[in-house]
């Protein structure tokens, strides 16, 4: 508010204040930007620096009374706000062998991208799934939901995946709600790979009937996402943009995954150097192979496997690689494109 | 974050922040709530107090110097904030005979609800509507808009509407984008009531193509509305907690008439005793016709015209009256429902 | 079949035509054709010569015994069919003073477009709604409904509609079902004009939700749409083809009132002189107002209010008035558009 | 129409005959049915007698001569119509070694299920796949597409599949277009694959833009189709209808792969007794593995390897098996749905 004010208008907007009124018109230009101005900015977690800190959370606390023994990724610029940017929240989860993460449902949603480790597992509404690197898994919206390693006699070892939620978006729109599972973990009816038969192969069981927005396959496997970009890496028909980037789609719908989230797998190839793209949507990067730079809005950042970035909305992104460079990324672009919000501009 | 924490932990915390990291386990409770915990809380704004306020704002400031002549709404809790609840804008603005707010386009969302006065006008892409207590009007995103009044000679009186926006919404989305028009009023290409002829009878122009949410028409004039709730009304069916309640609708899609705000209009007779109900949308009512109670939460309102109320999400909403009463709302019902986040409850 | 068959090749089609096979190349031409041929031909029927054989029905059987007092329209070159176009029935129905066409349903869908005659009515579940010429009333799939007309003491008078259905659509799809009331007369429980005031004002009930392709508007009285036309043929916007063309919309959806049948109005001003186009949908007009030509494929038609004319797939239409005309249509458009087999043209 | 007529209604009949108008009420009891009496019959053709005269007629005429060399499916009560049911064509095609089956396009869709012989391709849109018995393939709506076989030198025997197209249905809505392909082969200008690659795992690329209903894959290996089937054999989960049961989709859009007809695979286990079950769409069936019995209306069939049989509308299905069976079909039910026609009865 201006520093200038005439007294008759201070006059009037403490009196006014009491009515719990304020004058739009000293704010009307921060309310409605010429363009956007996030909050938060680009910034990239390294993992050769935090993977020891990731460890040592093992030591710290154990996951049964953390519940979740997630590091939260805060934007710098949003300390304190469990945000890696405006609508999402990131963290590094580690479960270690013999250990439990409690089963419970929440109406956030969320995504688990793995990162290091083999054979622990995640349990959806009743089946379970071995996670591998590179393998993208959902626990949507309200669905029950735990996580287990094997002990280390049975070859259990340290497992750490990124995990991606709306969880600002729904503080926003105050509807978040959560329950606890009676047991630490639920009871399995079905066996591994079921949904995956039943949803995975381009057909659907007859009678299916869609209820939510909420993809049936909880298990999208790196093999299979890594055969598809390799297939078309070799046709060589490259976006100068993108690389090659696939959407990971809802086979029931043709939408995202969830309702709030959109994710990605790219490959970018050797010696890639991208132009400059921007979009509304607020996009969180976890490299999985290769290493190369991604310049976005002011900030160049080299990134190596297993690092995580964040580009916020509008802001330019560019990638360039020295190597053949594979990327996941998760958005909340199915929320701008479910309210008409979406913009984008190829530079 | 708790007072008791073991040294051992404190350093751990230390540790991690320099790297951009926090524990979950010790805000997770706060993050994954039971169930919504909205910041905004229950208020209301009784016109009788705020009439003077709002005039005086015609001698404060000129609506050319204001842009937009507005006095926001604000929660009492969310102190500048702009908003009335967690993902709403509510402002009253006035509009003196001759002025004229100029034309500009934003990506927010905008509807107008008349509250006071007669015959000022707002134009939207190229036609003009003037506007009558009770009318709806919206002004969707990206459209060029424009507002005026009559010289007094012409005829012109004060006009105030209630402005409702997403405004909170598109900051937390980091989606907002506006621009001003060459001059300050857009040019007419279109007689007025157009619009309302060409998608306002049931019918559509036979080549017309839906291109986005928003609905063809921008004018809902209260004569029909009025007529649609009285004829129901005599029928007799009254839902026990809503009385008789429509939602307005955009005719080419049977959806909302903008992708972010719902509106209602619904009639009370007189001596309703409504049951309550709760619903993750946040709601701004403003009082058409009638008095009577809103109870919402632990807070008890005694209503009459003019008067503008606002209820959180989740929180139960009771009504009661001593004569026939008709309420204008608006909500963020369209963004959850887009997002498989509504949920509502009858008690 | 060609005549001038080698004997090896006629013994070979005697030997597999025992096994219910047929050569295909003896057809391919016939059955892939480079444009539609349809079986169908243009073709008018003039009111001035039809409405003393409509009328003379009432003397030769009672509504009572006929069940339905209909004079098809079938199409000159598919006599028998009970079509006047490939997919579409036409019918001329009469209803005398004191009558009543007994209530059934079926899964035909139904449309009524009064021609003549006053103060008769239609029931659709539970509701009527009187009928005035130049009004559209649907009678959707498997609804119950019963016509009437009050005695001559009451006021009654000899009521013609043209009946419009996808009685041939639904015989080559083999899903036609029906069933009779058990009364003459089904039960009213809404009053007259509760479906238009629930769904007619660009406004729904809160809790509407759509269960199928149905228009929940059952009467779109021609006041309304004449009024439509009217405002919009002074804004002088004319489309070189279709003058001024609305088509009447599911408000509830933006759709079609019906899922198998679309409906439109237009006005051609006086001294209109179409240009042509061609669509792969079906059409039958209906006069209402004024005097003309219609242009379709070889054939010439002088139109007057009442007459009928029907426009097969692919033939070229052109209008050109005398005075301001105003046409009904219906037509195939949805099935077409449904199934991606839509195809026009403006030549 | 009734033999035992009062003179005077006869007169009247052959009146209005001259004017194309014809009484509803002595046909309505047939124009609106009481439930679907299709002209098709139950029927079933045996491979194992149709075999050698399918090879004949690689003797009879050459593919390039034939255009397509395809001995049609006639349901024995439509002779003459190239209709194995009301809306659906079927015919088994043969292609030699070294035969080229020239490029064309229609509006016809067109499905292929491979019934014997390895290594002939399809081309479909600049993409080629190689055919392998149980394989589903589809040559959508006005998409180039041409067959071909290697020479028997390199490695080409003859192949058989089933075609299945909507050639009845095209008929019956005059929407048919056909064109030739200025040269007998189209240029291939993506590597097999492909397709399969971009859309086929549950991932599609970015930017892609649903235009219309047609799938992106358009070959559907057994391979997947038989694993999916063999796992969820396994978990044990039986319908007592359809055994396992899934439907082919078209993974952009969770919809049919096609606008107009759906394709299934279900494998019914070894001494299954499906119960009985009725349904308004017309269902084409191919057997892929194994033997048993359909009951079909008042037909009792027994079934083996590459039999075809159908069956109508309404007809009561129930199916025995003796060992595990595979069995693939194609029906109308999008159109039905997409008209909301669509009735089944599990009995």
């Amino acid at each position: 508010m201006s520093n200038t004010l005439p007294a008759s208008r201070q006059a009037y907007y403490g009196e006014i204040a009491k009515h719990n009124l304020s004058p739009l018109w000293e704010s009307l230009h921060a309310l409605v930007p010429k363009s956007p101005r996030p909050q938060a900015v680009p910034a990239i977690w390294k993992y050769a620096q935090l993977r020891e800190l990731v460890m040592e959370s093992g030591r710290v606390i154990s996951a049964a009374e953390a519940i979740r023994r997630v590091l939260i990724l805060e934007n710098p610029s949003l300390p304190g706000k469990a945000s890696i940017t405006s609508n999402l929240y990131a963290g590094l989860q580690l479960i270690l062998p013999g250990e439990i993460a409690p089963s419970h449902r929440h109406t956030q949603s969320a995504l688990r991208f793995i990162v290091e480790g083999n054979g622990a597992w995640t349990a959806v509404d009743g089946e379970r799934t071995t996670m591998h690197p590179g393998d993208f898994i959902i626990t949507p919206s309200w669905t029950w939901h735990d996580h287990g390693n094997p002990a280390i006699e049975a070859g259990g070892e340290p497992v750490v995946w990124l995990d991606g939620l709306d969880i600002p978006l729904l503080q926003q729109l105050d509807a978040g709600f959560a329950e606890n599972f009676p047991e630490d973990i639920q009871p399995i009816n079905r066996p591994e790979g079921d949904s995956f038969a039943r949803y995975g192969y381009n057909m659907l069981p007859v009678r299916h009937e869609v209820k939510n927005g909420n993809s049936p396959i909880f298990n999208y496997p790196y093999e299979h996402s890594r055969q598809a970009l390799d297939t078309l890496q070799r046709t060589g028909e490259l976006d100068a943009f993108d690389g090659v980037k696939l959407r990971y789609v809802n086979p029931a719908t043709g939408g995202y995954p969830m309702p709030t989230m959109a994710t990605f797998m790219q490959l970018l190839p050797k010696g890639f150097k991208g132009k400059a793209y921007r979009s509304t949507e607020s996009t969180v990067f976890s490299v999985v192979e290769g290493s190369g730079t991604a310049k976005i809005g002011e900030h160049t950042f080299a990134f190596a496997p297993r690092d995580v970035f964040v580009a916020p909305s509008w802001q330019p992104v560019r990638f360039e690689t020295d190597e053949d460079a594979v990327l996941f990324s998760y958005s909340n672009r199915p929320v701008l494109a479910a309210l008409d919000l979406l913009r984008e501009e190829r530079l």
